[in-house]
This record gives C-alpha cells, structure tokens and sequence, in this order.
C-alpha cells in the first residue's frame, strides 16, 4: 500500500486557498499511485484562528470545503484534519459544539459516516498551555466518552479506518497531534488504537520551537516501537499566530518503522509530498516531490546557517508575503540589534526593499553612526540620516515654556524624561513617518532580554509592526549576527558593531568611547532572566536564592564558575539587582509587553499570548522569601 | 445557625494583605457569633494570575498561607477558596497538579481533611470563556473523576460537610463558581449535591458585565427552587485583568430561599460582612457590616448614576489605586471621549490630580478649542495649550529635505500619512511627555466603535496607560457624558461638545464648522459592529447579508426602521461600506488592538483577551457569501 504525506502549506482563514491546495496534492498524489494520501490537521482553516470559530459563517464555510473534497473523492483515501460541527449539541460555552477531528474522504462520500460514531475521529487530548486553547473551542472525545460512556468507549471512538488496496484490508488508525504527546494523560490513545490497527497515523499543527526537533523524533520512534506499528506523522508549513506570538510551522514530517527506525523526513518549512510503500509493516521510501511554491524560500531554507536562525527567516518570509509587506524602513543606530534585525530583513526582502536609517542626537558617537552607515554599504540598502536634536530641543522648549505645567508643583524634565523623549522621537515621530511615507512598515529590534526587565520605551524603540528578535537572548543575537558574516564570508555586520559595548546612547553616562553602556550584564542576565521565563515550572527570586545560598547557581544557569562573585562582591549587591530586575519583569514590562508588537517565537517560551501575564506586580514579601533573604544577607559571604 | 458572607476585596498576587483580609473578617464575625464564615474564590491569590501559576513558589506561599489560617480557626468554620497543589500527581501541561477548590478551616485544622477525597471539595466545572482560562491550570473534579472513577465518584468529591450547632447537625454543600452556571454542560454539580447537604453555599470570583446582575438572580433562584435548599453565593470586590482586559468585580453575594425568594443581597462594589441565620431552612437576615476601607469610594457607588457607569468609575477607582496612579493628563480635543474621559478621572482622582490638555493644529475649530478650555472650566482642572503646527512642520521638513528619502521612487507624503504624523505628535511626543513630566500617566479615549474598525492611530491617540471608553459605543459615550450633566445639574460636559459632529480635526475635510466629520455613522455603525463583537454566536457580513435580503436588518440591529434606507440608497453602497468596516475589522485593526492599551471591561465582551484575535485578515470570499452577494447586488431596490 502507498502512504503519501502531504507536508502542506497552511494560510489561516484561507479555505479557499487551501482546498486548493489540498486538491493540488491529490492530483500528484494520484500520478504517483497513492493509496491514502494524509493531510495536516486543521489544514483547512487553519488551526490558530482566535475566537473566530465563534463565527458561525466560519463552520458553515468549513462545511461546504468538506463537502466538496468528500464528493471530489476517488478510490484514494484522502485523510485530512478539520472541524467537526454539531448543530443540535452544545459546546461548554453554550455555543454549537465543535470537534477537531481527522476526516476520511473517499469514492465520493465521508468514508466514516457509517462506521464511526461521530462520522469523525476525534481529537482525544486536548492540549491547554503555551499557544494552544484546544478545551476554549473543541469538545475532545473525553468529553464526548464522559456524556455517553456507553455508545462512546474510547475504542470505539478511535477506530480505525480499513482500506483495502490488491484484497489485502489494512485497517489505518488516525489520531491527531496532541494524542501523541500523551505523557502527563492518563489516556494514551496510540496504546488503545494500536492493537486494532495495521498502520498508524498521527496528523499535526504543530509549531516550530528550539528544543521541539529531537524531542518529536524521540517521542515518534518510542511511539513505534511501543506499539509495534508503522508510523507516519505529517505537519504543515507556514505560519500562524495567536496575536501577539507569531508561530513557524516546519513541517519535518516523519515515517517511522515499528523497530523505531526513521525510514523518511521531510524537509524544513517546505512544501513537499513525501511517499513511502508500506508492506508487511515495513516502510519504503518511494519518493520525496517538491512543491511548487510561488515565492522560492530555498535560500532560506537550506543556507548553511544554524537551525534555529532558518528558523527565523522562514517564518519572517511566510509572515511578510501574508501581511503583504514589500518595504521595511529600519533604524539602525550602530549597535547589534538593529544591524542583525536589518540583515535578516535584508536576506527576506531583499536590501533594495529596505531603507536603513541613522538618527543621531547629540549622545551619538561619531564611531556607531559610522558603522550603522557601513552596515548599509555592506548590505547594499539604501540608507539616510535624520537626526532628532532640533526636534527633541522643540519638545523641551514647548513642556518648559508651558505656563501651567511648567509651574505645576509636580513638574520636571528629569533625565529619564528626555532620554524617553528621544527613544520616542525616533520611533512615533520619525521611523513611522518614514515607514508611511515609503507605504511599508517598521519593525521592534528589542531583543528577549530588553523585553523582560522592559528596557525600552513605549511608543519609543518598543514600537514596530513586529519584533523578529524578541526570542532572541542577547548571546543569541550575537550568535546569529557572526553566523551572517561566516555564511557571507565577510563582515557584513561591521567589527566595530560586534565589539563595541552595548549601549542605548541617550545621555552622557551611556558614552561608548568611555566604555559606558547598558545596565544589563548580559553574560549574567540572559540566564537569570531565562530562568523566570523558559524553565517549565518557573524560577522566582525564591529559587534563585535558594540556588545562591546552595552555591549551585552559576551551574543552575549555566554561567561561567566565579561569574556572580566577580559581578557581586557582596550578598547585598547580589539581592539588590535580583530585585530590581525582578520588579521590573513583573512590574512596568509588563505594562510595555502588553502594547509591544507581536513576537516570532523560537523558543520553547516566547512572550505574547504563549506567557499569559497581568497587570498586578508581584512584590516578594512572603516569608519564605524574606526569611532565606535575611539569612543571605546575615552573611557577608559564602567561602 | 449563623452564616455571614464575606463579601471582600481581593487584590491580585497579595496573598499576605488578603489573608490579613480574611482575619479581619473572622475577627468581626466571630464577634457578631457567626458560625460559618464564608469567603470568595481564589481569595487569597487573587484568580486572574496568567501563568503565574507556574511558579512553584507560588503554590509553596499559597499552601503556607492556607496552613497558618487552618492553624488559627476556632471552632468558627472558616470556608474559603484558594489553590489545592498535589505535587506527587501531574496536571496536563506535565508541572504539579493544581485544582481550584473550597476548604474548610475549623478546630486548627482543616476540617476536610479525613472526610473528603481530595482534602477539599475541587471546582467541578471549567469554564474556558471569554476571561476563563481554567482548564490550561486547573485539574477539575471531572478529570479526578475520570482518572479514579471508582474512588472518585462525583457525589463523593462534592460530599457537603457537617457543623453541629446547638447540638444540630447541617450537612453544608459547597460548590465554586462556575459549578452553578450548569447550563451547558452534562454535570449538574447542585443537583447532584443537594440531596446530601441542608445548605448550599457557592464561592465565587466573578466580574462584573453589564448583561449578568439579572442572569446571575435568576440563576440562583432557579437553583434554589430546584434543590429546595437554602443557597448562599459570594463574590469579591475589587479588580482583577487578564493583562489586556480589566475587570471590576462587583460584590452582590446573594442568599436565596428554597421558595427562590431573595432574601438579601451584598451591596455594589463595596465590602461587606452579610450576616443571616438559617433555622429549617428558613433565612432570617443578621446585619450587613460594612468594612472599613482605606480610600472611601461610597461616592462613587452610591451616586444616582446608572449601573454600568458606577461599574466603570469604581473599576477605575481600584485600578489607579492598585496600580498606585496620582495624576494623570488628558488629551481634551473638545470632543466627546476626551470630555468624557477626563470627568470621568476627575471624579475617580479628584480634579487636582489632572492635567488637561489640547493640542491644536490649524485644522482644529476655535469652538472645540474653546470647548476643551470649557471642560477644564467648568472641572476645575488644571489646563494648558501646547499647539503641534510646529512640530508637525518640522517633520514634514525633515521627510522632504532627507535627500536619499524623498528621491526614493515610492515616497509619498500623502495626506494620511500628514494625518497620522499630527496624531502621534499629540500622544508620543507631547502627552506621553507632559505626564512623564509630571510622574503621572495618560489614558487612551477611544471608543468601542473606533476599537473595533481601528479609526485610530498607533502610537498618536490609540496609546495611553489604558483604555477607560473601549468597551462603550459611541451613543454609550454620549449616555453616560450626559448622565454625568444630570447628576452635576449643569453642563459640566459643554453643550457644543454634546452637540457638534464627532470628528478628528485632521484635515481640511474634517472641518466642524462645515458639519464634516468622522466617517463613522455612529447609529448605524454603533449596532453593526455590536452584532459582530457581543453576539455570542459572532455575526459576519454573511449574517448581515441574509438579514438586509430578508428585510430583518433594522429589527436585528435594534436599530430604527428606515435608517438603512436612508443611509445606502443602493444595495451597492451598502455592501460596499459592509465590506470596508469588515475589512478593517478583521484587518488592520487586529495590529492596532494587539498593541492597544488595557481596556476595562463592562459589556458581555471587551476587546483584549477576552476577544482573542489573530492577525490574518478574513477577505470574505467562500462561496456562501459570494452567492448571497451577487443576488443582493442583481437588485437594485428591495421594494
């Protein structure tokens, strides 16, 4: 029998679109001699779609695109993931009940109407953390099983589908995404499915992360072996989003002999149709078709750059041709973020699509201004000057010479007043107007560090249509910024760039010819920081205490032995900058990070709606805290 | 047997100030020889926390929090809810599993302990609506049920408790929450534990939405009919937000005879210790002590004004608190929403903690400039000028004049680009200075309408610290702006405000003095847009469509007959102004929410996320739609 994998291009809310595509993939599919051809879940809606599965246009909409793949079908078994609606029950929310289902559509009807109870497979597990609110909108078939135990056994519910091709019947049991992931369940849908079926497999939408890779392999190859059966795994391409985090989906789709063995991969975020011929229970790899695709991404997808930065520019790429963006203005100010965020628009645009700007006050050394001008020459992008001192100086001479404010008892033009005046000058004053004017738009180059203890301004260098860097620890920006020039063979981004310190340059103390920069001690700060914000059961100043006064901190974080000795002399120095970063993070942040741009996750933990905040500081005053805090500092130190 | 409902303000992430709280509560109870004290949901954490819930230190201060009221219980039953962790048992997302539960404090002890499965009695049912996010932390008693049937049969983990008084054993049956809002799901949590209790009790932390003091009387009078007990309900006080929707909770705890009769009712946003006694199941009101709070709001509870405006000014009132605001400047245009937003403020942070300010260009009339002084006039509030023609001239110069900028082949200066740079050099440079200036913050003065269509400028009048209007429709603003006139018995709002056409004053075409304004027809698009964002089954043009060809439009929308006709004299300009809002809606105004500031909520549904959105527009082009369109379009009139 002949299995193809139909590792889809997914474009939310575009049913058209992707019946379309789907259709595409059948009509290949049938030139190859397919038997069953599987696609993602949810690839015709698209499965990130907010609350619109309120809509019931949207259900309806869905409907009518399974009618027509149902009718359109041949003796091809079509498998593929959509929404199962049930207009005479009800969702928990009172709405009509929604079910996110695997479909089989063959000889011109539903292949499950009469076989399986709900004419569908069912989602079993539904999966309620990071990105995914799978319980706010689908009814899984544990709810299903708990209304009506009796009609609904779990078996039952996840019965296979025979298909029978040369008189040999296969019976083909179908799950989707999350009832692979069945650890912390108790039910585990693969062990109750496997031993009435032949061959299994499992349809996904399932985001790209840093750490996700490897653990999918395992988790499928464990999964084979553990039912001793044939698996194949499909995921889409593209992108989706959950507002304020914006997701890349890879594809890597996966087929998986019974002895764990992986027969076939597909590639990452293309579009492919992989086939394979399964007999006896063994997998043979028949062949691996591209798709055509109407802007190539090939350059993106197989240059010689780390995983995780492809990663980026992939995403970046299906972002910008879905919000149809052909021109990013860009501020660069000499420093690294900026220089990374322009080279990566660079390579996903293209340097004629971009305008580089510089707008110097009088902080500005003539050193990074420089550099920010040698960047553009590097990448070929135009670029222009503005400078924003006559404008700051309007701004300083109107508050001041404002009667009524300028007398009001609570008035001054404090230090940090201005150096926000400037950030905010630039941005919502300048970078947007050009942006405007240029009919494109600009992006946020904060990195993941900036973004917890919210070192930006709002409205200032926090603005942007999109921040591509926000998941990216200041290491990692250096990481991908000489990645750059290694893959270009030169220094595009310039030396000076690399290894000037960094440094915001808004008032006299943050003078880089001095060697004066950022409050953040990013070597120490990204791994603190990380720690409150990746870890699964997040660290609090409580933790990090702990981990302190154990003398296991520096390898807790992993950062170089004597690094907090050297940085903190003394346990007061050390527990003074915990808390001020840390009322930072859960304090004003998070006042910014809810009007920031949306985020491209990369990480197993990008902030957005992936890390679900409010507005309420958490203050340290329980006594658990204070008392392992007065024992701390009771000591001067710990030889 | 004496009961008192501990009507109390929770404050988010307090735990140490909540449960010094709760003591103060016993301590007057006890007083007042109550026997059964019973406190809110979630009252000691607070139950908006996002994934805060994911930091381990959290449950250990929760747990400790629990262990010293257990310690410190008379022989007072103390029930409350708060967080039960099991850290030797897994919840779904693979950290420590955690359930929303009620406990009972009694004797030192927690008097659930021997007796109930779970050492407390789990919330049975997960809402995962609109705020709710229950089942992405929470472990339901459903759940425990379906994992350990045989032990965990439902009536079990609902068992009531038992308290002897005068030598008379009542059997207390308590539920959370959502346990009460039945309706749509299978389990019927009271109906299944009446038969076992004397008494019913429900804990609950529920906000407050203007459509819900009627449903929730009902409700409980429903259940009190149905289960022929006794049924007490407790809410909070105060304000607690999902990060982008703020939410007032609004007290109005409830006891309710088995005949359904309402036998009393917790006053409105105030805290309050409501005592009765029960006697065969009889209720006999005790007293209704107010406690004593830091910051008197009675003024703003107590005013003659309508319900969903106090609901607003006392939400507010807790948010400046909590969020420690002490002054605050507003853009006033003379324009209804700033005029609105700054009574508002002056009411909730008296008139010396403002400052308001216009911001003329020479688009902007003489009237409205005369109107905003009007306002300052007639609040006695701080005002001041400060004209933008300047600034904005300069930028228009610094765009023209950049060489490499203006040569480029798409730069265009365009008008709406003049438009929006005016709008962001009001808010980004000058508001956001001003308040920085005097430590204080801005609020934003959109309305729901503008919300929903993005008739807004990021970073210009979209920003501020938070929206106070965004969950009003314009006739709402104008409602509440002329109830604010009523209960001052003068126009404190100037009459030219209430009476000029809205407009944003941003071009020559907007020009009041010549009746133009703002694109919007408010009494039209006020009930459009409302049918798309508040209907619980979410209307899109194709409801809109069906409606207008049946010649149900102006029923639907609540809207007056012949309104349509009179503004789209063709079907053709209906659907082609349907089709622009639509496109907005679903568009660009998705990027502008996600980076809007908070909203405070107060209808059935406010933007933020309670109103999860993604950014990918919905063009409207299955077939369904297409084919409704073509035949509205193939009529010219619907006579």
């Amino acid at each position: 029998m002949r299995i193809g994998l139909a590792q889809m291009r997914v474009v939310t809310n575009a049913v058209n679109r992707n019946v379309l595509r789907v259709r595409e993939y059948m009509h290949i599919a049938q030139m190859q001699g397919v038997d069953i051809l599987v696609c993602p879940e949810m690839c015709l809606t698209g499965y990130f779609l907010g609350d619109r599965w309120e809509c019931n246009h949207l259900l309806r909409a869905t409907h009518e695109a399974h009618n027509s793949l149902f009718a359109d079908s041949s003796a091809m078994a079509l498998v593929f993931g959509s929404l199962r609606v049930f207009e005479n029950a009800k969702n928990e929310d009172g709405r009509p009940r929604k079910t996110n289902a695997a479909f089989v559509a063959q000889n011109g009807s539903n292949a499950l109407h009469f076989s399986h109870p709900l004419d569908c497979v069912a989602k079993s597990l539904s999966p309620n953390y990071r990105a995914f609110d799978d319980s706010r909108h689908f009814f899984d078939s544990r709810k299903w099983h708990s209304e009506l135990p009796d009609t609904h056994a779990h078996q039952a519910l996840l019965k296979p589908f025979e298909f029978t091709s040369s008189n040999v019947a296969s019976r083909i049991g179908i799950t989707v995404c999350e009832d692979l992931w069945d650890e912390n369940y108790a039910l585990k849908p693969l062990l109750l499915q496997a031993p009435q079926s032949d061959i299994l497999i499992n349809i996904s939408c399932s985001p790209y992360s840093d750490a996700k890779e490897t653990r999918r392999r395992k988790l499928l190859q464990q999964a084979a072996k553990a039912t001793q059966r044939p698996l194949f795994y499909v995921n889409c391409v593209g992108t989706q989003n959950i507002g304020k985090t914006v997701y890349g989906f890879d594809g890597q789709s996966l087929a998986v002999a019974p002895d764990g063995n992986i027969v076939g991969e597909g590639a990452f975020f293309e579009e492919q149709l992989l086939i394979y011929d399964v007999h006896g229970g063994q997998i043979n790899p028949v062949s691996q078709i591209q798709m055509e695709t109407p802007t190539n991404r090939t350059h993106l997808t197989r240059s010689a750059l780390p995983q995780k930065q492809k990663a980026l520019e992939s995403t970046l790429s299906f972002v910008c041709e879905e919000m149809n963006i052909q021109h990013c203005t860009i501020g660069v100010s000499g420093g690294i973020d900026s220089a990374l965020s322009a080279t990566l628009f660079s390579r996903v645009l293209g340097p004629d699509n971009l305008m580089l700007v510089n707008m110097p006050s009088h902080y500005n050394s003539q050193l990074t201004r420089n550099w920010a001008q040698q960047l553009a020459n590097n990448l070929s992008a135009p670029f222009c000057e503005i400078p924003i001192q006559s404008a700051v100086e309007l701004t300083r001479q109107q508050l001041m010479e404002t009667e009524n404010l300028a007398n009001h008892p609570r008035f001054e033009l404090s230090k940090w007043v201005l150096e926000n005046v400037q950030a905010r000058d630039r941005s919502a004053r300048l970078l947007a107007g050009v942006a405007a004017s240029l009919r494109g738009v600009f992006p946020c180059n904060a990195n993941k560090a900036e973004t917890t203890v919210g070192y930006s301004t709002l409205y200032g260098d926090q603005s942007g249509f999109l921040c591509p860097l926000a998941d990216l620890w200041k290491f990692e920006v250096y990481e991908f910024a000489k990645s750059y020039n290694t893959l270009m063979g030169h220094f595009v981004i310039p030396e000076g760039t690399l290894n000037v310190v960094p440094s915001a340059e808004l008032s006299a103390e943050q003078n880089i010819e001095q060697g004066q920069g950022d409050p953040l001690v990013y070597p120490y700060h990204d791994h603190l920081f990380r720690s409150w914000v990746e870890r699964w059961e997040r660290w609090t100043p409580l933790d990090v205490l702990e981990s302190y006064e154990l003398g296991t901190l520096e390898s807790d974080l992993s950062i170089p032995k004597g690094l907090v000795r050297t940085l903190f002399p003394t346990s007061q120095s050390f527990v003074s900058d915990l808390e001020k970063w840390w009322s930072l993070y859960s304090g004003l942040a998070v006042a910014k990070r809810l009007q920031a741009p949306p985020v491209v996750s990369l990480s197993r933990r990008a902030f957005g709606f992936d890390h679900r905040e409010t507005l309420s500081g958490w203050i340290l005053t329980d006594s658990l805290y204070e008392s392992i805090k007065q024992r701390i500092l009771a000591k001067t130190s710990f030889d």
